[in-house]
């Protein structure tokens, strides 16, 4: 049902497949026969060795004065791409369009193609420095009912500025890694001493993940308005969580060991390109009003999560229920000065809603275990057992009805060591 | 004075000099000439092109089964060698000190020593993961007796633990970089909505960074005893912190932008293998016990800071009074399962004594600004004014009366942009 001035690819893709031609994440794959990582671009079920189809062009010639997509994509990671900017980003997104609508290159490409299935998937970027928000106003209300019942939900800060801190860029790991459950000091209020020993009251948090290129001088600034020009594209981002090690660690300096063991994003980045229609506005921030340095061109994106456990669905988190965007959270990041990085990755913080459907994390879905999960096998879930899997995907709305998929992150518990 | 049984280099070199055969720290650097960046060793006044020495001794074919220096030295930053791990870093060292002791070597090593004055010096790791700690029991009393007066001074789990942070390690910058006064929001209790502008209360922070290589895998631990393997070096560690956006921001997640702008660094890395006669014991965690996991050979350094403000000397820090030790920070950043990579550089906290003179931050040296300090000019400071420069020294003991140097660390603000 494509339209005439659609794109339509030559490739058997079915029209409701999230990963068509408008779609075209960039992931890292290598296989049996060539173990070298090196940029590939999901179509479907097919994963097209982009460096290889693009070395054909430059070899022949082709090239011209455009950015040399083959040398950045014949590499183990998406920052050689990520550093080329938004002008190459887009011209890349043109290209591997007409290579696989146009029926001239089928032959030429063809070759390139090789089935999702067999190929290993790496984790797609080196990631620099990894910010975590916590953009979600359900979920920084939920965590404040359930930690600080005798406080206002919110801090004061909250609504003013899109509150966020480092975690650990070295434990960012890719979608399908195991996650070893962590050990370390938890203290209940009616423990006289902390106790030690794995964590007892482990945790997901459903998030978004911004991918950022371009980099940027010490001392400079990303404005609202010029952050399109560095968000190249999302991932899903499972925050694991220890909530009984990060209660007791966390004041004063924020989370630490009870995030730092894994953080597991998708395979696949959903280039910013691709979201076009998803684009929505913000849910309002005018009270209180919000710093000029944070207004412009804010856009929210309108993207569905769903988060299974096990095989059982337990949330559906709105991404366009957040009260601050991705713009205004890079825009915040580098107002002091702080310079950006290709590789730099940010994240949402946990994504819930206003319902209970919609909560990100199981502490919210189960205000702490005290409500737990009822999951399609007969068991119950406060917090996760050894052996879950927790599968994490999304969707976005495209073109002409079409799906814009963002690929799934999935991760099992295995047992502390 | 030195004995027998002790290294004298053939350089002309004083004894007294904190930098003499007994300290050879590591820092990366280019000349003119050659503005490659490689690995240099700092003897004297002089830097050694270590890089291009280990390379005629390998193209000799002198190496036989050992590491390969050369490779690992010719490279912009020390990751590479700091990935061959503690065996190399020892045979190393070794070689380093032969071919500076050795007169035999003199003709063959004169010419890859450049004046220092002559050399370009850049930053010496590429940061992998930064974290900073918490572990002066001085420093976070007085800090939380400035901010939080109501409250005990210590919160619950500082004895406990040592509370530490993720801050970015792409801002992490060489000594010498100027540094941009940051711009951000602030709210004093007084003000009715949070205000944006440049901060006003900008301050230091005088720590040790510690050098980590020897990666590991993630979901396993690096135990105190086990420590040793995993710290290379250390250097001097200026944390700039924009108290004014620190204190409106920093609540529930801890610091992020009134730290982010800027963190320097020395040039050069002292090795912990300089280090030895610098071992003492920690001042003493029996009340309360600590868990066993942080209990070890977990020694503590006995290194002296001197703290310049415009050549005024402002503080004396003393790291040996720190609570927790570089073992345990290590033990603890681990024990969740983190994995470390080559480069990974973590950092003590503001280093602060018992005594006025021995604190390490502006905040606590004039509490809050309530006190401000006296320069040798006559001007005052409560906090940092544009056009300051604030420079770090440090040094240990080494054998036979020798200082160990610790390179120094100096910055300078300039306004907001």
């Amino acid at each position: 049902m494509t339209p005439p001035d659609q794109p339509s690819t030559w490739l058997d893709v079915p029209a409701d497949h999230p990963f068509g031609i408008h779609t075209l994440p960039y992931g890292v794959f290598s296989t049996g026969a060539d173990p070298a990582r090196r940029v590939g671009v999901r179509i479907g079920d097919l994963v097209l060795d982009a460096g290889a189809v693009a070395a054909i062009g430059r070899d022949a010639g082709l090239v011209g004065d455009g950015p040399d997509l083959a040398t950045a994509w014949l590499t183990p990671s998406l920052n050689a791409f990520l550093a080329l900017g938004r002008p190459a980003w887009t011209v890349a997104r043109q290209w591997l369009t007409e290579v696989l609508t146009d029926e001239v290159h089928r032959d030429g490409v063809s070759p390139h193609l090789h089935p999702l299935a067999d190929v290993v998937l790496h984790l797609p970027v080196e990631v620099a420095d990894y910010v975590d928000f916590y953009a979600s106003e359900h979920h920084a209300s939920n965590v404040g009912k359930i930690f600080r019942p005798d406080n206002a939900a919110l801090p004061p800060n909250w609504k003013h500025l899109p509150i966020g801190y480092h975690g650990r860029s070295g434990t960012v790991v890719v979608s399908g890694t195991d996650v070893v459950r962590p050990t370390g000091q938890r203290k209940a209020p009616s423990d006289p001493a902390p106790v030690f020993g794995p964590s007892t009251r482990l945790d997901i948090e459903a998030e978004l993940g911004y991918v950022v290129g371009g980099s940027t001088g010490l001392g400079s600034r990303v404005s609202v308005d010029e952050a399109g020009d560095h968000l190249f594209g999302v991932v899903i981002l499972n925050d694991w969580s220890a909530r009984d090690i990060q209660a007791w660690e966390y004041v004063p300096l924020g989370p630490f060991l009870g995030k730092s063991f894994a953080t597991s994003v998708s395979a696949w980045v959903t280039p910013l390109d691709a979201l076009s229609e998803a684009r929505t506005a913000l849910p309002g921030q005018t009270d209180p009003q919000i710093l000029p340095y944070l207004q412009g061109d804010a856009f929210g994106l309108d993207i569905h999560l769903e988060v299974t456990l096990n095989g059982t669905v337990v949330s559906r988190p709105e991404h366009a229920a957040m009260y601050w965007s991705p713009a205004q959270m890079l825009a915040h990041l580098t107002v002091n000065g702080a310079s950006i990085r290709n590789g730099d990755l940010f994240a949402s913080g946990t994504i819930s809603g206003p319902t209970r459907e919609s909560r990100g994390s199981l502490l919210e879905l189960t205000w702490n275990a005290t409500e737990p999960l009822t999951l399609d096998d007969g068991t119950t879930r406060g917090f996760l057992e050894d052996g879950d899997t927790v599968t994490m995907t999304a969707w976005a709305p495209g073109p002409d009805g079409a799906r814009i998929g963002v690929a799934e992150v999935t991760g099992t518990i295995i047992p502390a060591r």
